[in-house]
């Protein structure tokens, strides 16, 4: 077989612009590509470096002689369409939650568990081969995962307590330029007008705007750091909390990760486990006071991790044992610190699942 | 003795310039006010409700017959002329971080450590006594202190986890003008000009500016956290870290905070350690998303807490345990999570200088 025709659903949507990028920059085996999105998207024209693209209305019949099918257009759609791909012999990569806690579907992190994916489903020719379902997982999990899973494999993890700094892109291109509008607005004197948020969003930010599960006050998307991660890692032994914030930020998510290991660790021992962890770029220049941001994130493929350090609260002597340390005699704690930054768009959705495709495909 | 005259150090600054406000807000008793600042704003004219100001270049002899120094001009000025106030008789009370960890001078959160002032300072008639130097915290130690105190008191407080969001303003007056400045240039798609931060602030987030440690690795924002809350307490047994975030908010910090308290708690009785709490005001609304902002506690004296609930992180069983509580059998923990906002200018400056001035001069 030839390089497998591609069609990408929602792809006129903040993650689906993306996708022809990232398939690009990846240099991704493409074949004819197909852009789907709703119907009164049909007809836009999308000019890229890989062809262009007249955008066509997604139905059931347009995953005929399609072998990758890579949906990005919520929920709804994944579950009414994604199983017809996948019945139609397509590799179907979803972005959505649709199918992510489901156990019949493998939910990956290229750098965490590619050995989820069955043997079976691997390979370039799919003749004959019957479609199948992978799930994308949630930005902000995958994000803290391409941070945490090279000390997870390393040294062992206990407990992860995690609050983020997330980006309007995670609720989508509307909700991107409804940051950009109100600022303006805001900056000219005018009153904010909300939509997609109910909060105001210039200059301002907010508990993430998913619903909280009454009963235990956590939002859908601190439920899924859990539960995607306990999936992702396939053990469920690693206590994990978030506390998930929208700022107003573009496209890049930031998280605050603090970490109980299950040995002592030094500094050392954190930056070297990290140096050679795949989709890892480590930003943790003391001396500048230069970390990730959302800025030095945004458009890039790799998951900036810094502030790397030990955690006072966790370290017997608190400070005052920390600022003893010397390079012959360095601290050593089970309380780790980590201020890690990754486009959400790009490893948290389109790019993660282009990798999830090349594990099938290459 | 009538109304103490007070002397506003730093008049024009962007604490300085809630000073006036807040003294009349809170119908703080002001016999002659002076305002105070660098020579160059010398001549400048402050209208205000409590009168017209001409700002005044600060020197040695502008503490004559002043009972009240409100000093917020850095600490360099602090340094200087806190000592030469407090030698003239004033009560002075220092925003800065001059004399926060002299063990001579108390540190005080009006709400929770008004004991610290020894009595023999308190009383409206100063005639005769010396003068006194008393420091204002850190802003993001009041605010944390002000939602943590109440469940420390209650129930016991071993270790916190804080992440901090914090605005502009902490970094002063052309801060603020900065992320206003940056942020039109980049809407207008001109480059952003960074200025007071080394890291562009538009749509942007950066870990604190203050200097790091390079051996522990905690910045001055994030020691500051730790060693004021002990002093604060007066002990420290409270196991504390902090990660410090500059995020591009105009005037109000945001702290996600994660306890271990003493003992197990039921949601319930954390709301029951809260409704009661000074300075506190609870925004806890699960079903409709309805949480402590940024652009809620800013103006307002209160610091909002709000996203209470347990840690499923330190709870047997996770999550699951949580999901499967009932109100007739609540699910309990020792593990507490709060996402709080204060109003840095006020709480985290200008009101809580002004509280403790109430604690003499009331």
């Amino acid at each position: 077989m030839s390089h497998p025709n591609i069609a990408i659903v929602g792809a006129t949507g903040a993650v689906g612009r993306e996708m022809l990028d990232i398939l690009h920059r990846r240099n991704f085996p493409c074949g004819r590509i197909t852009c789907l999105a709703s119907p009164r998207s049909a007809g836009q024209v999308i000019e890229h470096a890989l062809g262009t693209f007249t955008v066509q209305a997604t139905t059931p019949e347009s995953f005929k002689d399609v072998q990758l099918a890579l949906f990005s257009a919520g929920s709804g759609i994944s579950k009414s369409l994604g199983p017809v791909a996948a019945a139609a012999g397509c590799v179907v990569v979803d972005n959505s939650s649709a199918f992510r806690m489901d156990p019949a579907i493998p939910l990956i992190v290229p750098e965490v568990n590619p050995h989820h994916i069955p043997a079976a489903w691997i390979g370039t020719n799919r003749a004959g081969k019957p479609g199948c379902i992978l799930a994308n997982p949630n930005c902000s999990t995958i994000i803290m995962l391409v941070a945490v899973h090279p000390l997870y494999q390393a040294f062992g993890v206990e407990r992860a307590v995690i609050s983020t700094y997330q980006a309007a892109s995670g609720a989508g291109a509307m909700a991107m330029e409804e940051l950009r509008d109100q600022t303006r607005d805001v900056l000219d004197g005018k009153p904010a007008q909300p939509k997609i948020f109910k909060e105001p969003y210039a200059f301002n930010l907010f508990s993430h705007n998913s619903a909280l599960d009454p009963v235990t006050g956590l939002n859908v998307e601190e439920q899924k750091m859990i539960l995607e991660s306990h999936k992702i890692w396939g053990e469920d032994s690693v206590r994990i909390t978030a506390m998930c914030i929208r700022v107003p930020v573009l496209r890049a998510h930031c998280e605050s990760i603090n970490l109980t290991l299950k040995r002592d660790v030094t500094v050392a021992d954190l930056h070297a486990a990290l140096a050679k962890a795949p989709g890892v770029t480590i930003v943790d220049d003391r001396a500048n006071n230069i970390f990730p941001t959302p800025l030095k994130a945004s458009g890039g493929q790799e998951v900036l991790v810094g502030r790397i350090r030990l955690d006072p609260s966790q370290t017997p002597g608190g400070l005052n044992a920390l600022a003893a340390a010397t390079e012959a005699k360095p601290a050593r704690s089970r309380g780790v610190e980590l201020f890690v930054s990754g486009d959400q768009l790009l490893k948290g959705a389109a790019q993660n699942a282009v990798q999830i495709a090349e594990l099938i495909f290459r």
